[in-house]
């Protein structure tokens, strides 16, 4: 049961990142098959990375055809609705929110289950979470978004230390996944409302 | 026999690519260091990625020192040969093409010899001939060639759909590979002459 | 005691690469959690793509904690003294020089460990040094500093083979160390200071 709820986790996951990462590769008019590999890099990207380095080869994607097929989908509806999501910009926003939290969960429970320590696993979370829209960012060549926005890989990083504190309280495990999922959601939301940030250092060379 | 005639089609594809890149990057100014990581990354980062994202470690080229002898060689042959291959434009877009059919063929053949399914295959073969190509865009930093040209990873798709078309219909082995690669480097050739390109998607923004 | 004093280098070829990397970071205008990324990927890229490449998974970094707590402290350090540190720009030269010795010899000194013919172990002492700055430099979205500079790669190459002469001449092991990681940084410090360079090659298209 476990298994199947972190099964359920990863295609909401791949689902809600496969629709950011298609409509952001529309917004820069690429053709039908650059959407679709950007949808793929977005969504798979993180987990991806986090496979390799930890050594979960073959890496997930690649065990089964859902993924792909869930991409696939995304994909299709994406571009169908492509006018109609143009509308709904928090829609949107909210998909890229939940896939934070929910491959954020996917990625630290994996690497407790592997046996890492609580600071490794809190970095490949982020990673997982994270690293599929930094690899969307490098194809689309632009600065990864993470280095510029307002709290985001931060959410992350607050998400899954509430994990591991909730953990050490004995909270059911199914419930501390869907607190820590909204609580990285939430932390999105007020951080674009009321424009958190992370303070800029000033330039080394003083100009 | 079989396992010979992989390894044949590697080193074409190798020296194919590596041509190409190394070609590109003269184009760019680099030094010739330069131009040989370029060539280095073009040639062997498709399999690279593919080999890491199946546990195929440690990856092919590291196996043996032929993979570097043959980029070294071509990286030479291309910086000496690089005014006449400038009034060539054709032959090299043929080298890309070759390399891109050779390349498709030995990532879905090494997918299917270690029992992924169809679907897994043909994402396999296309990642094994044009992630290379990616790698050396990003390196270069420019959005990659892959998301704005004619018809080109959808090149790939096509060849390996036939490879599994053939291999339903029991048709020798070698043939297949021999028919995969040439439709490949035809479709690549056609598309270019007569400006196949993929639909382009409306922007998402209404401007 | 080999296996102590490869770690002391590791740790210290990671603090030099945090605090090179969280400084070019800094000078980006990049936020805090951006600087501790950036200062991440440029100390420990090079390493986990060389680990990754020969299957030593999980890659170094994820096999305790002393890693990530050296690239946090390396990177409070420089925020701290980010406005000394700018008046200072050799000492961050020498940090970035000292950070490609040691992991140079860190990587071959592996390779070799591991069995990997000479042409491979300085291929990937090679990759081991270069790619983490690579890596940083994707990120930030400008063309690797390695295409572009004097003698910075081919340092690497040079003191790999500096390392395998004295092998063969069986010079102590600590000793060839030492003298590597010395060569590696004085090539890149005369390189500098007398505009050594790669020949750039004519452009394939004469304009």
């Amino acid at each position: 049961m476990q298994t199947d709820f972190l099964r359920i986790i990863d295609i909401l996951g791949t689902f809600a990142f496969a629709v950011s990462g298609a409509s952001m590769a529309i917004n820069k008019k690429l053709d039908v098959f650059g959407v679709l590999v950007i949808a793929f890099v977005t969504s798979v990207g993180g987990g991806t990375i986090r496979d390799i380095m930890i050594g979960n080869l073959p890496v997930s994607w690649l065990q089964n055809e859902v993924t792909i097929l869930v991409i696939l989908i995304s994909t299709g509806i994406t571009l169908f609705f492509r006018h109609r999501l143009q509308q709904l910009p928090v829609t949107l926003f909210l998909f890229d929110a939940m896939g934070l939290g929910l491959f954020t969960i996917a990625g630290v429970e994996l690497a407790a289950d592997k046996g890492f320590s609580t600071g490794i696993c809190i970095s490949l979370g982020t990673i997982t979470a994270c690293f599929g829209g930094v690899l969307r960012d490098v194809l689309l060549n632009q600065v990864p978004l993470i280095f510029r926005k307002e709290i985001y890989a931060t959410a992350c990083v607050a998400g899954a230390l509430i994990y591991f504190l909730f953990k050490s309280l004995h909270v059911d495990s199914g419930l501390i996944k869907i607190l820590c999922i909204l609580s990285i959601v939430i932390i999105r939301v007020l951080a674009v409302k009321y424009k958190w940030a992370i303070p800029q250092i000033g330039s080394l060379k003083r100009e």
